[in-house]
């Protein structure tokens, strides 16, 4: 099956709004999107493929134009156009069952492969629920996890605010075009999180934030990460959707506790008796993280540092993981974390975040017992 | 083996703190109790059964006495001595490993065997712990839950009058001898507790309140009930060391959530942590026992209205369960709730309501799939 990476020819079905589903159905059917592109109306209409709407959508007069646009504005300063099937395209979305065909990007893309954590939460949290999620999002992104997020106010706000304050930064989701900035209030973060996050939309420019536009874009936030956090949360809310949709994909979910008088907790206790996982701090997300995902965690390549970003992470870990890190006592026969205290001397904290970035760069893996050995 | 439900020759041992496993070896190596009672000093300390100091004191001139005032104890109004094998010993109570010998019982002895959930919790709660804890109470001892705690401030408290406001009514077990009340603040509640539910301890008479006395008493708190629910602890509390023996005995436990900032939650998320059921409300704790407990619900013989608290008990669930309630639609095969709802015309609460007296008197099993059927 084809990777889609052919960019020009994936943007007449992405403005389309073709699922990934049909663009493979599409392939499949006519031979290659160049093939596809170049069928005329009869053809598509007896491949029953797509509704009747998406074919007229593809024979529109203004479609060049859109085209052209489109194409012009992937080549603007901080902005691209990334395609499923590119080396650019983030391998934790490509494996959930509907990934998006185009990500519009602006700001860092290589961010995009780093590993990601998504917290998500009520727009009408309490002032402690704001705090909570600030400081969960900041502990988190400086062990080196980038904070996914819906840019929305009340918790999304707080989960980006302290993404930025951490090493791993933080990326929005929205559904809207990336030339609309929805709420407007938000307008000032958003610039901020171009300048050192990135801000991502499968949905095509000129996009208004229409109602329905929103759980669907939902998938893309826990798609993103090895994990969806929901901090304070009504019953019925998308962060609710979020976190179904994160279970549907085989991700971790983490709820907040809270009153059981607070209206806003009844969402993430929901969740706990449905599985998720009860947490009281950052910390207790990592050993999770750790220890429930162990060697299966997600292997993402580490950033090569072209970005202001990248080199900064790679300042920060890769020296002290690799050349005087904790890696120097692990070998091939596991080792526990009693061992690991004596012989390197550092403290308790320090060497669980350095074992969490060798796993995330997939060097070691967790074995049973809280022990770990190298894999490479 | 012996079911030790001669009281007489049990009093001494018990007087001695002889563990149920010691007093099966003293009834296997000397064949019964009345002939280890006649066997001789070097007879004992020969045998190993048990240490010095128990030796001494069944060889102490003080013992005759002290049997005589337990024995005397035991004939007055309201005050009851029941043997470990008597009838009147609480079964769920001689299910667990280390069950107690002797109980000194003051209030309605009957109440022992029925199907009762422990409460238990800070003695340093917050204003709205007092108030979950008595409200938990009163919901789950309508249903015909009795309630048992310790008798302690803050939690405990709130948990017995709250049992006594519904017709479960509440248990208090206490960690010294029933001629004492500990804390003597609670002496007015204790003798509530007395004239409507009952006051037990394993303890001799004259015991006072030592601090190793409390876990051991724990036990019997967890030991009596299909299940116990914490409602604010801190991390290390006497509430986690029961919940700790529940999970020990087999039992259900249950804790309410709090803010990640409150400390006296933080026990509560460590054991819903560890696998705990999360819960917002009474009605949370009735379906969990119903679905998890299902068709192994501990079957208790219903009371036969002895005491006034018994026949308050007859009058309101017998009749509603049997002539005109649901088990007239329940039949050998299994029955859903839609179904219910249709053929009884009743409310949903009613008829959950129902359902748990029906499985708790042991006439209906709970099927998979939310569905009963009737059993005898």
């Amino acid at each position: 099956m084809s990777s889609f990476s052919d960019l020009p020819s994936l943007i007449p079905f992405h403005l389309n709004f073709f699922s990934y589903k049909q663009l493979q159905n599409a392939e499949s059917h006519f031979g290659s999107l160049k093939a596809a592109l170049q069928a005329n109306r009869s053809d598509w209409q007896n491949a029953k493929i797509v509704g009747d709407k998406q074919v007229d959508g593809l024979f529109d007069e203004s479609l060049e134009k859109r085209i052209d646009e489109t194409l012009e504005w992937g080549q603007g300063a901080q902005q691209d156009l990334v395609a499923i099937g590119s080396d650019e395209f983030p391998d934790m979305l490509k494996g959930i069952a509907d990934p998006p065909i185009l990500l519009a990007v602006r700001g860092s893309v290589s961010l995009l492969s780093d590993p990601q954590l998504a917290i998500v939460g009520s727009r009408h949290a309490s002032r402690q629920g704001i705090n909570t999620a600030k400081d969960f999002a900041n502990f988190l992104s400086d062990q080196g996890l980038g904070i996914v997020s819906g840019l929305a106010l009340g918790i999304d706000t707080a989960a980006h605010e302290g993404g930025l304050l951490g090493i791993g930064k933080t990326i929005a989701v929205v559904a809207t075009g990336l030339d609309r900035i929805y709420p407007a209030s938000n307008k000032a973060l958003a610039h901020r999180i171009v300048e050192q996050g990135a801000m991502i939309s499968e949905f095509p420019l000129g996009t208004k934030p229409l109602t329905y536009h929103f759980p669907k874009r939902n998938r893309i936030i826990s798609g993103l990460s090895v994990g969806t956090l929901v901090i304070e949360a009504a019953v019925k809310s998308g962060s609710l959707i979020t976190a179904k949709t994160a279970l549907e994909q085989g991700r971790e979910v983490f709820a907040v506790p809270g009153s059981i008088n607070n209206p806003q907790a009844k969402g993430c206790h929901q969740l706990i008796k449905q599985g998720a996982k009860l947490v009281e701090s950052g910390q207790d997300v990592l050993e999770e993280l750790v220890s429930v995902l162990g060697g299966d965690w997600p292997v993402h390549e580490a950033r090569e540092g072209s970005s202001a970003n990248g080199e900064e992470i790679g300042k920060t870990e890769k020296q002290s993981v690799s050349k005087n890190g904790i890696l120097r006592f692990i070998e091939y026969d596991p080792i526990g974390l009693d061992e690991l205290l004596v012989l390197s001397k550092m403290p308790v904290y320090e060497i669980q975040s350095q074992l969490t970035m060798l796993e995330l760069s997939g060097e070691i893996e967790a074995m049973s017992a809280g022990r770990w050995r190298r894999i490479k």
